[in-house]
């Protein structure tokens, strides 16, 4: 089983998400992640075309996905769309920004319109807002409340400060969840 | 395999297109397919409980659902999201208005954010849109251009006349395509 | 000058916003502030039809929208839809919900798609979101960070608990902004 | 009184609504507009700082705004949104795909968000929906029922061809309203 995240960063927030995201994808038995970071590389249409479940990450900036995402959005319709070939493929997003709600859902909303796009299949977050009167675990998570995928905040400093530790845990937990969704679809 | 479609329908339209989404869910073997007519009766919180799918239709009235599939989504809160009784059942949506865009994206995606609020696995559309070029059957199907779920187009006439064949079609396919996928689901 | 204010609140919270809302828009000369709790009274067409500001507040409620208001929003087509009787009016937008996101912005942008449809004119919030290191007053204002409208964060107690200081403030700001904003076009 | 309308354009479809929105904007007396292509040239920070109103066009592509749009839009980060230079500006938009829907509405909404964010005034279209029983002249507007901003329609062809009559003669009404609105605005 095959799970890819493929991501935007700008100053690192991001990336600390995507690797919360990836190390609970790992905790799913047979599940092997790819990170990839949009820019880094060539965009790996072989490796995502292999892929089980391809999860979407990016910063919220000025309302929406980072240009730099939407370009390799944009890219996708010769590399995969005309030909479907991430169709039935899982997925699922995660997004950052400087401020609690901070337009954010727009990013979600705008990887699931693309998603289903691809004829890909949309898994969210199966989880109360937190809350300290909640049962454990979701006390903790979900601290900004979200479910079409995962959300994040962060300040203007180091990624070592922020997002917090209720955002990564929930990163992880979308991670888990999806490479367990997945496990299950493919038998 | 249980399938449930609950939807409101002010003139007929909308019922329309329920009923070719319960004949698409029918052609997958072991579908056992539900029509549910939000306010004509009791919501069946028993029957959505054991159902494996809950597809969601409704017009789309003034930008968004309408208010009675909206009355039947906040009487879920306390009849399955406080326990989560729908997580990971497969589900999608559907609407219909008086105009080819009309606003009825935001629908779909009020639907979207429901069902993942309720920890539920969203299926769309894989299909390119309707062009006289595209190879069959994508030359007819999906007309309005529409992948997070199926839009149709009506008239202020009667339901007899609109939505029309390829609106039909089109619901017709979402429903067996979300049979599918739930039948390969939950193996 | 009229503004108007239509709410929805299910416990209150929601009603302390638009009393927040009330008390920003009275800060401007000449207006004259009708705070209209839907449900409580008959829809107030004349009154609606006389302003020149129509404010829009609601609980975010499974994600959208309450009920409330959206069938509220429904009665408009009838009553001032079809002859655009609230076209060119300034409008705007709140919501409150149980966490810091929660799916508010969807609330917003319904609010905003409905407006538009009536041909009304959109005013947000044109402020940074709340951080310790704005200059005055920014620094406290938009705490949720939000800008198409004012969001507000309530948890399950008393409206005399929640929403905090920071988000009625900022409803202040929002209805003292429109009603600027209102009297600077009537002129 | 200055309109400047910020577009990207792909193939030249959007650039013709462009041109339509700008043929439409000149109609009102005063109005002096500005037409930029973004990608070929720098920027116009200054032209867009002195602007009364900016318009915003794109291409819907893979269900958002143009990567080249986008980019625009973080650009803006520094060059405006820092000072709220564009803050009480009046703005609309307008958006072009290949199918009678397609996702345009999130186009749409992502330029509506990011308006928002910069403080400015947001005007739609007070149009029915184009209807055969219509009176003059919105028989022939609005063909494609959108009200947030002007939507068309365009195949794999020439502009020549598409985007079509009633698509143009919407796009030039919205820049008339704008500019009438403008002029209302800044007296």
């Amino acid at each position: 089983m095959i799970i890819s995240i493929v991501y935007d960063s700008g100053y690192g927030h991001t990336k600390k998400i995507a690797e919360a995201v990836a190390k609970g994808a790992k905790q799913i038995e047979g599940a092997d992640v790819n990170i990839i970071h949009i820019g880094e590389e060539e965009y790996p249409w072989e490796t995502l075309e292999k892929s089980d479940a391809i999860i979407f990450g990016s910063p919220t900036y000025n309302g929406s996905i980072s240009a730099k995402l939407k370009t390799f959005f944009e890219a996708s319709t010769r590399a995969a769309w005309m030909d479907f070939k991430w169709r039935n493929k899982i997925t699922a997003g995660f997004t950052n920004s400087g401020a609690y709600s901070g337009d954010k859902l727009n990013s979600l909303i705008t990887m699931a319109l693309f998603a289903a796009q691809h004829g890909m299949v949309w898994v969210g977050l199966d989880l109360h807002p937190a809350n300290p009167d909640n049962p454990l675990p979701t006390k903790d998570l979900n601290n900004l409340g979200s479910w079409l995928g995962a959300m994040a905040h962060s300040l203007n400093d180091s990624p070592e400060v922020t997002p917090g530790e209720s955002d990564l845990k929930t990163a992880e937990y979308l991670g888990k969840r999806v490479a367990g969704i997945t496990s299950r679809f493919i038998k």
